[in-house]
Order: structure tokens, then sequence, then C-alpha cells
């Protein structure tokens, strides 16, 4: 029907997230119509990233650097450390604005559906970090998931022997939630974990 | 947060239609994570199709060659020109398998809205092209849309002098449609045009 070249365009396509064949061919053609504006831009901003993405030896980011921008960047706390579970979950804790210490990605969860064990993450690597002087506190920010919590449990012990504080996120009700639709274990959560107001 | 290589990929896949801000990060993120296996790839095949993409000077349609593939086809039926509004029409229609003759592209509809006007649909070149002795019929694949029939009409006397048949898609229940879930025009339409059984 077209040439390969397109054919090409939209199975790659196809193999991002959220976008399905139909999809697909609905941004091949978006692109195509636009090819100086869209198509090239979008190209070329591919071939920068692929050949400037480097992974963070520190904290497992990843980024254009190596040591990452959060890393060496000297206005930021070295004291604390806020783990996550992968980048994604940096971004968004780093969006927020409200987090000004450092970084340290484990890789995923502990999950022995998945086959992942301790040494599947980077573990050890914080430990090291952890048992630096200069850090004072770890957060652990894992997902509320059975897994995260897991790992969670893992990491704490494993950081027990570095002498550092370790905190975890608060749980309970998401600002702006309605309580009428929010599942039963976050609403036992949110009333053990409450407050005086 | 992140290198401008890594924000300028999440700022142009955001133009993506279907994508956001948010999955555009998302998406990033899984090509970053899999450099070899989709990020260098996606990036070559847009690259590849930038270089390659020809609008057909015959029927309008994109393709990689100019008269594009379907034009030249020994084995398509040159006599019958179905004309379409825009290339994901001509997509959608030559996936069905069921048409094996030519196309034609209009590129939009007469839109008073949108500022369209005849002189930027290219129905001049349709016109031209069903002078040909060698063309009997053509079929009027425009939207149900208001547009899409203000279109056809006005196609449809643009033809007029040219002694071809002109036909148009067939209107009625979809194939798989419940009536009870379809609009009134829809049934309407289907009750005028019902066929003997």
């Amino acid at each position: 029907m077209t040439g390969s070249e397109i054919e090409h365009l939209i199975q790659h396509l196809a193999k991002l997230p959220g976008l399905g064949p139909r999809s697909a061919r609905r941004a091949a053609l978006h692109l195509i119509k636009r090819r100086e504006a869209l198509l090239e831009p979008l190209a070329s901003a591919m071939r920068k990233a692929a050949d400037a993405i480097r992974v963070c030896s520190r904290c497992g980011t990843v980024d254009t650097a190596d040591p990452c921008a959060i890393c060496i960047d000297p206005k930021r706390d070295a004291s604390i450390i806020c783990v996550v579970e992968n980048v994604a979950d940096l971004w968004a804790l780093d969006r927020t604005g409200s987090f000004k210490g450092l970084y340290h990605v484990l890789g995923g969860t502990l999950s022995a559906l998945d086959g992942k064990g301790p040494d599947d993450l980077n573990v050890q690597t914080l430990v090291d970090r952890a048992a630096s002087p200069e850090v004072v506190e770890v957060i652990l920010a894992t997902s509320a998931t059975v897994e995260g919590q897991t790992t969670a449990h893992y990491v704490i012990d494993r950081l027990a022997e570095c002498g550092v504080t370790v905190s975890r996120l608060a749980h309970g009700v998401p600002v702006g939630g309605e309580l009428d639709y929010l599942d039963d274990g976050t609403l036992s959560t949110a009333l053990k974990a409450r407050r005086p107001a």
C-alpha cells in the first residue's frame, strides 16, 4: 500500500507505550504531513538523545552526563537520599520541586513472580552511599504496592548497619481525593496515621 | 532535571496525536531504556521516512515514490477512481482489500468555517483525470458529515462535464451495529435506502 520506509515508521511507532497499530498510523501520517515542522525535528531529537544518554553511575538515573545533573548540583542537599523504584518515579518526585536532596534508583522491586531478587536491584550501591558520613537520612519512596513495600523492608534491613535515619513516604488520603471513592486499605491507613488537627 | 536532549525528545514526542506531556515522558523513558532495540531503530526509521516521502503528483497520496505504488500498479483497474478526503481515508479503504481501482486524494473538504474553498482541494486534477477516455466510473468516498457531503455535491457538479458514471458509498447500518445505539439520521437513511431481501 505504501513504501517500506513509511511502513517501517508505522511499525516502530506502534511499539511506543500508548500507541497501537491504528494510532501509530495516525501518528505517522501526522508526522509525514508536517515533515519540516515535526518529523525532521523529532528524528534528530531521537538521534541526539540516543547518542547522548548515559546512566548515572552514582544514582542510576538516565541523563546526558555521568554523574547526572542532580548528583553534581551543588545546590542540592547531599545529606538526604530519596530511594525510588525507577526513573519515572524520580522524575515524578522531582517535578514537585519539594525535595532538594539526591536520589537513588533501585531499578525495580523485589518480585518472586518476575524472578527479581536482591542482586537485580542497585541496593549495594545505596548501602555504600548511605555509609558515607555525609549522608544523614534515607527516604524510601517505593510504591505502596506489595512489591514496593517488600522492597522497602528489605532496603531498611540492609541500611540498618549504616547508622542513617530511614524514613518512608506518608500514606493516606490523596490530596483532592473523595473518601467515597477510596479503597478500604487507604482509608484504614489514613485513620491509623491520623494526626492532631 | 534531565539533559536538554532528553527534554527535547519529550517535547517533540508530546506533539504526536494521542500523546500528551505525561504519556510523552513515559514514551521517552520507554525508548531510552531500550536504546538499541527501540530508540535507535525508530530514529533511523524517521530519518529514512523523512528523506523518502513524496506526494504522488497523480493522486495526491503520500508514498516513497512519485507516481505512487498504487498509481503505477498494473494489476489495479485504472477505469475506476475512488475519491477520498485524505490519505488516512485512502489507507483505511485500501486495507479492506475490496477496492482494486485507483484513488484521488482531495486534501480535505469544503469548509466555510475553516476558510477552505474549491481552490484548496485537488478537484481540477480529478476532473482532468476523469476526462481521460480510460476512466469509466468515479466513486465518491467522502465522509458522511455535512462538509463531506457538501464536498461530494461540489465534485459531482464539476464531474458532470466528464461523461463518467459517478457513484457514492452506501450509507446505512454499520456491520455489527446495534440498532438501539444508532443515531436517528443513520436509521432514517438505512430505512430509505432499504433493499429487497
